[in-house]
């Protein structure tokens, strides 16, 4: 039995690991979600480029964010000059790196579904491949 | 009463205000300590720069930093493409900013004294004026 939160860290550590082993440098943030300021779930650089990428691992075929949590990854992306993107893990499929551009937008929400994911989406070693 | 722990965070947190008071985004690492990979306490961008600060606070006049310290330290800043610092708070003084060149090395660690402190360091504000 693994709770919504463990598996999220899990799917951070994950991530923050392929990073590394990629060349990059990578950590996870302190409880991001209680902090008064803005702050993605990870931030990760190497001599070219920095992202910010906000981390989501769902058993569901889709992926509700809210207004807020993408809201503050901007802003914490445009601060720090970093590019910003989703990672979304539905069901049971892989890691898909999502721009922010390529969410859906609902009246409320912005959705990650699997159609995008494969569509527009970038796995993890596409990711690292430009 | 308030452990040592605790005080660190608490400088952490003050540092994280004043880099996104100054324009900078800034977040705290998760863990750093227990992490098997590299991270420093806090990481902090602007439009033109970023940074790795590595923070210390100590009652005591001067604060030793472990060679294993400053060597992740540096590694995490040559991968992700920063500047490495270190941030130190002693006894009652200010925070200063110190590079890790002006750190003195003995045979089995740093040191940041209050004497480097007052002759090489940066002052909160004079960190943010270049």
């Amino acid at each position: 039995m693994i709770n919504a939160k463990a598996k999220g860290s899990n799917g951070e550590r994950f991530l923050l690991r392929k990073f590394w082993d990629n060349g990059w440098a990578c950590l996870r943030t302190a409880g991001s979600g209680s902090m008064s300021f803005p702050a993605p779930d990870l931030i990760a650089g190497n001599k070219i480029r920095r992202v910010a990428v906000e981390c989501k691992v769902t058993k569901d075929e889709s992926k509700y964010l809210s207004i807020a949590d993408i809201d503050q990854l901007k802003t914490f992306s445009d601060y720090f000059g970093a590019e910003a993107w989703v990672a979304v893990k539905l069901a049971d499929n892989p890691w898909y790196f999502l721009s922010l551009d390529d969410l859906k937008v609902t009246e409320k929400n912005f959705v990650a579904t699997l159609e995008i994911c494969k569509s527009k989406g970038f796995l993890v070693e596409e990711f690292f491949s430009f």
